[in-house]
């Protein structure tokens, strides 16, 4: 059941219980509610605001670079889903089934998506003849569901949002080329809005896409020294295009197997925005992904004029930022809480002295700093503030990431960093999916990426001994 | 299977058989395609880019009336679905069921969702206590699913889009008028945005949702005499708020049922733009909904500066208008069918001769006219247009909805107009459902709604000769 109080109480430490404090600050800064759907979630305004502002973002960006959108069904014929080998024994674990419809039992079981890549396949291979038709550059915003055993809001949930692109290419290059760049759209933007650095690289044989040829992601630190796979891109060669029969007819009137791409970002970077930049009053949101920049809340309201200062402040604001006025009758104190705990960058205090003054308090959620502040610079003032949280969000999160990213040479070191630390092992690998095994066996860790920036930290695998090239980013992982 | 021809062929004329003229035009505009899955369809970049511009405005008219989106689970347990006993009896005959997950079945079957209120009040019964926390206004964005026999893209199919607002109120009066607000809300959106007339009204008991304590409609009318449901919105009285208990105190600190409404437009409305528009050429869309507004093809765009002209011009309208440039090798006549067939409102035509001249030519989608401008009058000439044309196609629309539009005040009367011509028939009646069954099992034309602007055709109820009080719209429907 929700909590129904309203006041705002103390949440769990997080370094005593981080798991409890995570589940305090979805809950209590009204992210998210329980329903009584197994593993499934509701997205309340105020975290559905987010993945509202996430989305705007990246589907600009997404057609400035030529996709287009489009929609498919939420349901997969069971045959459908199977013509492609490894991606079906990826996914069919994880399926849920409609079996029925009205009163009727359905001749074939249906899938409830998990991922689209069977159902665009089959619409290009309907769609595409000609190198005329390619690239085709594709994108869906939608709901998938996966069968989850042990679930946890945005992290991973029976049913989540994201947005799937599927592209086709006439060349393994050029799918390639838009395999990467979408990987650097994503890592981008998780830099730069979300204020997270992460960490860019390939993922080995065992831990890819079902029916990649190759995945490349986005991996990222949180507070707890925990990995988050961010994002992924994955180049699908021409795997699916054979399973699917899409082929086009080249220049030289040849017919040819086009090769493919998909990418997808969820919900799921909402949990590691909270998990990231969060602390002990609750969520702290990077400026430019959250849905209130700046909570003005007067100070005596009841005295003459400071409602009415308070709006012409919020109605300047407006312009040029996203603003909120609370002018309910809770107290000061309740208020800076309940504002802290969702996360709002700027606090704007505003009383009769202030206004005598020409002036106004700002407090900073990052840090608590407390500005005051002429009301004639408030333009710059605020939106100067804004972008310096922003960047220190940024500078702490990539202070976190390098203070917990170790190197290991032998096994017993990557044990020893596993369990007294946490965070990201940097080791040697052979290449061999049974040292990938072992080593997960062991430590639970597993292999995040291989970085795109190599560096070599020995020459030997750090599990087996032998011969290794690859650097390899380790980590436990939600 | 798709059609895999990118040649533009004729289409069946809409006077022979407009269903097959609906189903040519859906096909060779590339709105849609269909897909191995029953009943559902994939929505293709052009039609999905309508559903966009829709969905962008309605939702900025929303959060500009308070409304805030959320997210809830496409999943609902059986026993939730079976809490409101008219919700269920309406509903149960459509519902998709999932009963098994991975492996496993489940204990509990899951409804794939046909309409969301079960959930909402669920939540609702969660986060309201106290008359602080009303109103609530609620909506999301999402995919639905109802398992139909007989389907048809846009207009009936398996899974949709659509929106769902669901509010909750003080008092009864609150809820009304929300659900009037909402109504109001759809029906000026049909009238300036899709240009297409509306009825307004109330259903009768027969025809309300199944649940709700009144439906109001909006029902417009195709191009071959058929209305269509354009948008619904229901007050729900206290009959959810007493099947899933929620409860607020008051003022004076008593417990009280909430009120509730909810109210929906879907991806139908796209198949009304489709049947009250178009033409034997095609689609033909509303300027403020098309998602190109000008397409410009260079004529002879071989010789020297043409294209350039033409980019230059593409620039200049991009910072007012939705425009494409067509630089393809395909021969100009090739071009004119194919955005003739996709509506587009407006073509501009340019070639060397109107480059000497400084002119272009434009030529209107809704009735073929040309008109040579000048160039130093670009914007002005075709806002002008754009909005000429916008109000051409509403003219069109009301002159086709008064032109069959019949008064009957004899069942013989009735039948005649339902045989020998067809449209919307306002006739009389008594408010018995006998009478609405009768008429519907002689005609097959239901009632569409009592509309609010009644009028006197009669005394006596056209079906039985008693006393009658309501002036209703009646049709064949889709």
């Amino acid at each position: 059941m929700a909590n129904k109080s309203n006041n705002v109480e103390a949440i769990t430490n997080m370094e005593v219980d981080f798991a409890q404090w995570y589940t305090d600050v979805v809950k209590k800064a009204e992210l998210i509610d329980y329903s009584s759907v197994k593993g499934c979630m509701i997205l309340r305004p105020y975290g559905y605001a987010i993945w509202e502002i996430i989305q705007n973002y990246l589907d600009k960006i997404f057609k400035q670079t030529n996709h287009e959108n489009v929609y498919m069904p939420i349901f997969i014929p069971e045959s459908l889903l199977q013509k492609e080998k490894d991606h079906v024994e990826g996914f069919a674990p994880e399926v849920a089934f409609v079996t029925h419809g009205g009163n009727e039992e359905l001749t074939e079981r249906l899938c409830v998506r998990p991922t689209s890549e069977t159902l665009f396949c089959e619409h290009y291979s309907n769609i595409i003849q000609s190198h005329r038709d390619l690239p085709k550059l594709y994108n869906q915003w939608c709901n998938v569901v996966r069968w989850e055993k042990t679930t946890r809001p945005f992290l991973r949930t029976t049913e989540f949002l994201w947005q799937e692109g599927h592209t086709v290419h006439a060349t393994l290059e050029e799918a390639e080329e838009e395999t990467l760049k979408m990987l650097n759209i994503y890592s981008d933007f998780f830099e730069n809005y979300l204020a997270i650095p992460v960490i860019k690289g390939k993922k080995t044989e065992k831990e890819k896409f079902s029916g990649a040829q190759s995945t490349y992601t986005i991996e990222s630190l949180m507070h707890d020294g925990k990995a988050l796979q961010s994002a992924t891109s994955h180049n699908l060669g021409d795997h699916f295009a054979k399973a699917f029969d899409i082929q086009y007819t080249d220049k030289n009137n040849k017919l040819q197997y086009c090769y493919q791409t998909s990418w997808g970002i969820t919900t799921r970077s909402i949990g590691a925005i909270i998990m990231v930049h969060g602390d002990n009053n609750g969520l702290v949101l990077p400026p430019k992904i959250a849905p209130i920049q700046v909570i003005i809340i007067p100070i005596a309201s009841h005295k003459e004029g400071v409602l009415e200062k308070a709006k012409e402040i919020s109605e300047k604001i407006e312009n040029f930022a996203r603003v909120k006025l609370d002018s309910s009758n809770k107290s000061p104190g309740w208020k800076f809480s309940e504002y802290e705990m969702k996360g709002v960058p700027i606090r704007l205090e505003i009383g009769p002295k202030d206004i005598e003054k020409n002036k106004a308090v700002l407090v900073r959620r990052d840090n608590g700093e407390k500005i005051e502040i002429s009301l004639d610079n408030l333009e710059e003032e605020i939106k100067a503030l804004l972008q310096k949280i922003q960047e220190n969000l940024y500078n702490n999160a990539l202070s976190l990431l390098q203070e917990k990213t170790y190197n290991a040479t032998t096994l017993n070191e990557f044990e020893k960093i596993i369990k007294e630390k946490s965070g990201f092992i940097k080791a040697m690998w052979c290449g061999d999916k049974n040292c990938e095994d072992k080593i997960k066996e062991l430590t639970t860790a597993t292999s995040r990426c291989m970085p795109f920036n190599q560096e070599k930290i020995s020459d030997k695998c750090v599990c087996c001994g032998n011969k290794a090239n690859h650097m390899v980013y380790w980590a436990k992982a939600y």
